[in-house]
């Protein structure tokens, strides 16, 4: 039992790559308040890919939505609230919900998951690289079992100019998880 | 201590049936994508009635929303970002948030609850039988206590025809849980 | 390892009270149901001023969303889902999601956390004073450390008049907490 407990409260930490390849049609701003600023209001459904930390594998994609807070003049940006879902293929999903600022990291909640990320509990820290095409999620994860080794790779520095390799943006078999999520 | 820890993380299996019977003005679809296909930016709130797994007793409603993902035209169908909640009168509510395919049966996370599902957690099978009328969830809770015997019943076998006792679409007094929700 | 286990399961109640200034530009109705009554359809973004329950401090803020689920004739009032979050400055954010009825008081679910609130669940009461200017929320919150003390405060009564002291109001520096939300 005690054992058990252990496990249940050990913290795994996953890195993945969100990227916007412009070619899902997304984000879609809707200027529900319609105003010429970005105001409470506005909602941004969004779905984007999502990748290994070293880029070699396809894993998914994000899908959710992002409302619209305030626009910060002084910072150059907005505060959205963000509740949205990362799909990783036939291993499930994971929900979270929480803080996306434009101009800074934020850490959101995760607040639930299926498949393998069952009963998941825990935060992720969302590291902007370029707006808003490339981020780094780095989660922190508590309640579920060993994560599978694909998962947990070497994760590359971001950097501006980061991609996925060729095979993962091909869907070359060895290159994405099983049945990745489209 | 050990004992808890066991109760806690025992996983009970509760079976509910989601009926539109078109009497609440839902699903109501806002195509705020402007498009003729349902596209990203659409929006659809939904709230729907919740029966027993044996329909013999009216649980409550659903209520949330579903934001359109993606059309998949070689599927005939569409994937959704589904985030509501399961009513259950006095009981209290389960909040679950993940995919909703038209087209195919998923698993979504239980998020939470109050009343008596406080501190639940555990993910949800939603399968669906007449599009989109008549869906069978079957949720998979942990953390929680024992749930009551009235909603843990034999499940009606799932098939196109399934509909609600006639004593529980009419909410006579036998036929509902308590202060169930409307 | 007991000790650990029963920590994580002790229940900390935390009072904060959501005050609506008007100065917020909040809340946003969106009337996308195109109906005269409030309809399936609607949404309602918002965001509001956090207190500390002694109103001596500001917190931060709300942000999410209320989706109009049922106008209520007979009760004179609305059914929403409400899904958004409660940010306490550098000390992180709390997500919730649940009923939000206009005419009674509900309990939501606590869907996750980050910061102080890392791996939180429980649930929390909200109390409506003003509709829909002054609201009282009880957290009741399992699984995390203890809280700061400067949350921990004498809430103060709940009744029509209550509003924050002029020192939080004005932001000044004794009475907000650490980097709070804005």
């Amino acid at each position: 039992q005690a054992e058990s407990s252990e496990a249940a409260e050990r913290v795994q930490e996953l890195s993945v790559y969100e990227i916007n390849e412009r070619d899902r049609g997304s984000p879609i701003y809707l200027r529900l308040s319609q105003k010429t600023v970005n105001s409470l209001g506005d909602l941004v459904p969004f779905t984007n890919k999502l990748y290994t930390g070293d880029f070699q594998k396809r894993i998914g994609i994000t899908a959710g939505i992002c409302i619209l807070i305030q626009n910060k003049a002084e910072k150059g940006g907005d505060r959205y609230e963000a509740i949205y879902s990362f799909y990783f293929g036939d291993y499930g999903h994971i929900a979270v919900q929480g803080p996306y600022l434009t101009y800074e990291d934020t850490y959101l909640a995760v607040t639930g998951g299926s498949g393998i990320f069952e009963g998941v509990s825990g935060q992720v820290k969302l590291h902007q690289i370029v707006y808003p095409f490339k981020i780094l999620y780095t989660f922190y994860l508590k309640g579920i079992k060993d994560l599978p080794k694909e998962l947990i790779v070497e994760t590359v520095e971001p950097n501006p100019s980061v991609q996925a390799s060729d095979a993962a943006k091909n869907l070359e078999p060895h290159a994405t998880i099983p049945s990745f999520t489209d």
